[in-house]
């Protein structure tokens, strides 16, 4: 395994997006003793949310999950700049938050939130199983089709 | 009180269910230092979802009630499988997380909710009350009525 | 800066509510450590919910902003009776939740949480910056625009 954590994710053919700046009174990242909580992601790549709309409606499930996994690539972004880039120092992802832009009757969420939930189990191997919880929600920042926020344990 | 987790919850008259697998790469609950992460139950019992459907449309408070106390349940259930069933070693309840699946306009979910919160009370007494936040969402995993994530401080 | 937690909200002008006490078996906040969880909270003064109805529908996004302050002043008002309003205990705020009672394919969440995230900098200074989460919900405890809650780090 590499021991950068942007090595490891592009041994494994993805590419950490640059990290989004919050335009406001929020940060990316929290430091609280061991546990890093990290802001709700959505899809965002190149400054653009690329992933959106509403699943059960105009998105249907394998795009979602798509659309999980970047948010999750972009939540791996943002522990590289809380670690300095150092793997070594991730004990392991904690929990994930998984809000599905979803219509009323939609029972899909964890297939889309598994988008997320495979590719922390992909990077961090064992570390990367999770606690989560997965919900439908009725709409989300710049319509974006899923959101998901996390909590790590580092060294 | 008895000294095994189940054995509390036998006393009261409920029976913890057998523990959900997840189907997926999470997992059901997730230590960190003394804080347990619990995942998002859904009102499940022998691997069927008990309590589907939507407040304010097709299922009423009582029944949502119904479908929370299930929910912590399956709670308790993996709680006792992270403490190796020892009561003793539970520190306390330190959040519920309640999604409500819920049409708009629905404004009971605290109602709802207490169904789970009243049951962590009763089999762990003053060490059963917990901060929590209740919401109402468009749709839920399996239909579910009602879903809660939990964590809990243990010695 | 006032030594106080309430004295520093006076000196920019607001008032902190007096605190709610949840009617049910929950309370308002939990200790686990260094970390403080604080139950959600809607936009209540004085036992009245005072910004009711859903954005992107009969709430626009100035209104909800107000909700979402209101909201960080409940929060704070806890937060004051955590550590006796001793505004030296409070090492910075870690997260907040927020939770936009919204119709589907509103995406201004951003900002409405807004009103919340720039209360805690005006009144915390740099500790008050932190990580977030901003979702629209289908509904809400006493159809509030808006509830969030809250996690703590103190000393």
């Amino acid at each position: 395994m590499s021991e950068t954590l942007s090595g490891r994710v592009a041994e494994l053919g993805y590419t950490l997006p640059d990290p989004s700046s919050p335009a406001a009174n929020y940060v990316p990242w929290v430091r609280s003793g061991n546990l890093i909580f990290i802001s709700g992601q959505v899809p965002q790549k190149d400054g653009q949310c690329v992933y959106v709309g509403r699943l059960g409606d105009d998105v249907d499930v394998e795009t979602g999950q798509k659309a999980a996994q970047l948010c999750a690539l972009n939540i791996l972004a943002h522990l590289s700049g809380a670690v300095n880039d150092d793997l070594s120092q991730v004990v392991r992802c904690v929990r994930l938050g998984g809000f599905v832009n979803a219509a009323p009757g939609f029972d899909k969420q964890p297939l889309v939130i598994n988008g997320a939930s495979d590719l922390m189990v992909e990077v961090l191997g064992d570390k990367g199983r999770h606690s989560r919880a997965a919900v439908g929600v009725s709409s989300l920042p710049r319509n974006a089709a899923v959101e998901v926020d996390a909590v790590f344990e580092v060294k």
